[in-house]
């Protein structure tokens, strides 16, 4: 009997069977077959594709094939600012960034400030304008192509706005009362958000691309729908796992839990402290029967960082999977390699990030495609 | 027993008695005293004023008190391009720049082309935006002041969108079901836009007054809801009557109905062949009982509309009251005379609406006021 779980854009909840997941949801598992074809056009394969932390899709093999013509593609991804990015939020970012290396493709990016500040009734729209720019230094320490990227906060590119209304018009009340749950109580500006949500994929005429996780996949639903109204194309997408909390192994990393996730800007002291106080490990109760059983790095968040983020040679984690599977590594001894790997990785963020902050005009109003959507009309 | 009507602001039937309608919608008669405090300012009344057309007001003292404190305030009004304008869409206009040439104030003008294309399932945006320039040349012509007067399309003025998502936050989903009768059919933009029509009276830090027929008012109640939780005045009003459409006397004017109205750009002989052929007059069935008798202003299109647009002479229209009552006067003389002042009242509109055409960037972009208002941000 499988274990209950549940994943909506806004709960995740339980073991997720991602198989399950990828049936429920009707989207398309990502084969082998379809790994070749990706590593024919980049030449190799990202660790979080060949180590199946993306594992599904929708209409992929259209985008290559549009790729492959000549056509071309353009990515899109956002974020929501409602505080300062923890390391799982960072994840699509980087995966995007590859993408944009390899297929030297256009990344929009969509900050909803507006969507979170009508979400949470304490927040003034000053508060999501300032968590915004500081997601945004975040974003550009990822290392993307400033003229190839447009990132844009809703609140401030408002030249969208009749593109919003032509998606808008196509939506009803009771299609996003499904699919978001809208009530009666819900104030008229989260009704709307769907259409500028769904707005990003038509702000080029080619084919678009999402990679996110797969909690939000229902968000696209609506836009695969009213594409073909508006004679675009419906937007591919490819969906991650879910990288679990420091308390592990059930959920997501959730940036309301501060026990749960570390931030892109915490100092060595604190990401040692975490990991050392509540990461959660796939460890035996005690030292003896470890050694005798052997650990399970499927439901250890250290491993799991480790595979999804910050080990990325092949050798080395496959080392690493088979001496805790044989008993021969401690949980100790991997925190501390984790706390170690993170403190590298978080202390080369944070250069790149200050480094960030000399470039945010080119990638919002000066770049080259920051400056063809400017002047876009719609 | 009193007849039966109903004023909402998607239909206005029956005889309406408009005493009923302001103890119904909870606003106050404008009282001879008020009149009379106006006029201490201005100098003098408008017809319309002087005649009742516009009888019903919220929180004009308040208007008259700020003016007189130096504080001064804004007018708002707006137009939905559904197509040409006709006469009855012309009288707020006329009457809000007399209010701007004594006040020396500010006009806001919001064209709503977003809210008409999500209306019509029929309309494209660019019908929408097509109508909209032709709207704007006729209320151009009606002589406001280019640096104080900001005329402004929905779908491209856009800066507004985050004052917008201020006002969307406070609105819930009941409040528009509730005032608008949206259903689950509706789409999501309509939903959205009763925080897009109430925007404008948030755009200067002044009190804002609104003239419009008085069917419109719930529309400006969520202003008046929303506005002190976001620290800004209540919205004042001023109503007007309705125009009766030619075959009158109920309801009001009605672009859709080509028979019942006179457009702004109609000919000559279109004007006099729709006059004769549908003016509902208050006349008797015959000659002679029409000089036994007398006619019935109070009911006559003809009457109404030289009282409240063509007739400016207070002691001419007076005259011609008395002789129609005493039956001096007959609906053919009569129909004559309405068709002559509405050719010259047309033939004047359609020359500066010609040279009006030359005005339109002053309005939009870069008079004083246009200019203040492109570089405001939200």
């Amino acid at each position: 009997m499988s274990q209950r779980f549940q994943v909506t854009p806004w709960e995740v909840t339980g073991v997720v069977d991602y198989d399950k997941l990828i049936e429920d949801f009707g989207t398309e598992k990502i084969t082998p077959q379809l790994l070749k074809e990706i590593e024919n056009i980049t030449g190799g394969l990202h660790p979080l594709l060949r180590r199946g932390f993306f594992f599904s899709h929708r209409d992929l093999p259209q985008v290559l094939e549009a790729y492959k013509k000549g056509e071309g593609f353009f990515l899109y991804t956002g974020r929501g600012p409602t505080g300062h990015m923890h390391i799982g939020h960072l994840i699509p970012f980087l995966f995007v960034k590859w993408l944009q290396d390899k297929f030297k493709v256009p990344v929009i990016i969509q900050i909803t400030d507006d969507e979170k500040f009508l979400y949470k009734e304490e927040f003034t729209l000053e508060t999501t304008r300032k968590y915004a720019m500081e997601n945004i230094y975040d974003i550009i320490a990822c290392g993307f192509n400033p003229d190839l990227t447009f990132i844009f906060q809703d609140s401030e590119y408002t030249n969208y706005y009749p593109l919003a209304v032509k998606i808008a018009k196509k939506i009803t009340l009771s299609t996003v009362k499904a699919v978001f749950g809208f009530k009666n109580e819900t104030n008229i500006g989260l009704i709307f958000f769907p259409a500028i949500q769904a707005m990003p994929c038509f702000l080029l005429e080619k084919q678009c691309l999402i990679p996110a996780a797969i909690d939000q996949d229902p968000y696209w639903r609506i836009q695969r729908d009213v594409a073909p109204k508006l004679g675009y194309p419906k937007t591919a997408a490819i969906h991650s796992k879910f990288l679990p909390g420091l308390e592990g192994p059930t959920g997501k990393m959730s940036a309301s839990k501060e026990q749960t996730a570390i931030y892109l800007t915490d100092n060595p002291e604190t990401v040692k402290r975490k990991i050392i106080k509540y990461a959660f490990t796939g460890g035996q109760p005690s030292v003896a029967e470890q050694k005798k059983k052997g650990g399970n790095p499927n439901i250890c968040t250290v491993f799991q960082w480790l595979n999804s983020l910050l080990e990325m040679d092949d050798k080395s984690i496959k080392n690493r999977e088979s001496m805790c599977l044989s008993g021969q590594l401690l949980c100790g001894e991997c925190k501390n390699y984790l706390s170690d790997k993170l403190i590298e990785f978080l202390s080369s963020h944070q250069q790149r990030r200050v480094e960030a902050k000399k470039h945010v005009d080119s990638f919002k109003y000066t770049g080259v495609l920051a400056r063809e959507l400017w002047s876009k009309k719609w």
